[in-house]
């Protein structure tokens, strides 16, 4: 069974990801990892991860906040999110069109670049006990520089060497912002640090085999224990947030073409399609079905 | 005895290699990896390697020979040298002051790099099916873009990030240059391929164990077919070629800083010290000891 789930994972072994992010609340368009929210306003739920982001605005407001920290980013702004920083963003209700890209970079692939320094660099970031400064004051030199080179991705992102010229704009961005600042207290804490296990562990375990026996054992606390604990720092209990992650490998795997869904409920770490489709629901606010329909619509479009 | 040979070639592992080459016949101020020639004006003795070597010229004139043909370079012009073409260069007579960069490009580190279609563009080269133009018209924009790459390179190669600026630099070039194209007839005849056969051999085995019995039954040729082939590939004989790679590696491995002669000899693949000396100055035309005080004073400039 192991093979299938590394197959998923390969796919997504790319040294930088852009999603461009366009909600168009007039004409109802919304990107297709974006199913319907409880809220349309929502155009990023609270969520964590190991790679960076850059999010880079174009169009309209939208409200991020990172560590509980509220951004009001607009035209020209950028944020940093460090690995394992929870983050949400609402768009302004005053606007009709909000758009703006995300750039995920994968810090493992960037430090098996063939450069010296990049371990110095990437893991005091991955270990939390460093940080990138959110934001840069509009008139910052280093921000200049983010800015200039993330358009230059954009411009070259159609061309058939595109990858060289991300590789090119990723490393001079890094080269840019130096070495991560030393994180404030939070950072590298033992509660930052659960966090980060809990993220990794369920990363690089097979989804069918995450439980929370499994991660309890692995943790070496009972399971009443870890629950609370779970709670209190993700704000969800560990089975919703296991399931929310699964659901979005599957929405991941459609969007990616897959168009069997028990194989995509499998893959996603599904015993019973049965399950994977009340879940698919309950999370997506449609079935499995229907967003195989949204996607192949908005494809056409 | 293989992990000191192991340890000496670790220590090139390298994507870029800048050499920085400045010829002052008024103040006889030659590069270190510069012994004295027999002919003063000979800036790099014909040789062939697997590294793509860009050339930028800064002050003065050289005339490069790449596969028998001569290009004049003056300040502003560059060259490009594809894996295994056979090269030389003089300074002109001319010119009191010469100054050029050589950048010498590691293919198989590059193609490491996480790009999907690398592999694609660099096999061809280093298979010798493919390969770059030597140089480019001043108007043309690619020459441009690699002419302010090769600048960036330069003006950030004492910064503390500077090897994040290498890569991106090197990704930008190849990026512009795009394709190799079809190499004319003599690229990826068997002609070349006995060179680049030759060459790899060379390179991938212990220099103690290369001998021409070993390599001759490598090629399943007879020592006398083997001998007649590489002189008339190669312009010299087997023996004379192996000992100036042994005796250019012994140079690399002092100007790194070992001071310890006799392991510099048994490094760089001499089983016996006399032999080392007396090839060492009759490749370099000096002694290994006054190689290093060479070096040394060059250092303290």
């Amino acid at each position: 069974m192991e093979p299938i789930y590394e197959k998923t994972k390969q796919k997504e072994d790319r040294l930088l990801r852009i999603s461009r992010m366009l909600f168009d609340y007039k004409n109802n368009i919304l990107p297709p990892w974006q199913p319907l929210q409880r809220d349309p306003r929502t155009c990023c739920h609270h969520h964590l991860h190991e790679k960076i982001e850059l999010l880079y605005f174009i169009e309209g407001t939208v409200i991020f906040r990172i560590d509980g920290v509220p951004y009001t980013c607009n035209p020209g702004d950028f944020l940093i999110v460090n690995p394992f920083e929870p983050h949400s963003g609402v768009t302004s209700p005053e606007c009709d069109i909000v758009r703006y890209y995300a750039f995920n970079l994968d810090c493992n692939l960037l430090k098996k670049l063939p450069v010296t320094r990049l371990s110095e660099l990437f893991d005091p970031l991955l270990s939390g006990s460093a940080a990138y400064p959110h934001t840069l004051p509009a008139t910052d030199p280093t921000g200049k520089i983010i800015r200039a080179e993330l358009e230059a991705i954009l411009a070259t992102v159609q061309t058939r060497n595109a990858e060289l010229y991300q590789i090119a704009s990723v490393c001079r961005i890094f080269a840019a912002l130096g070495d991560p600042i030393v994180a404030p207290s939070g950072g590298g804490t033992r509660s930052a640090d659960f966090v980060r296990r809990c993220i990794l562990y369920i990363q690089s375990n097979d989804p069918r085999a995450v439980s929370l026996e499994a991660i309890s054992r692995s943790f070496s606390y009972n399971k009443a224990y870890f629950t609370t604990l779970f709670r209190k720092h993700f704000g969800v209990p560990f089975t919703d947030f296991l399931n929310r992650y699964k659901i979005e490998n599957a929405h991941a795997l459609i969007r990616g073409g897959n168009r069997n869904l028990s194989e995509v409920a499998q893959r996603s770490g599904f015993n019973y399609y049965a399950y994977f489709f009340r879940k698919f629901k309950e999370v997506s606010g449609m079935t499995p079905g229907e967003y195989v329909t949204y996607c192949d619509r908005l494809e056409k479009k």
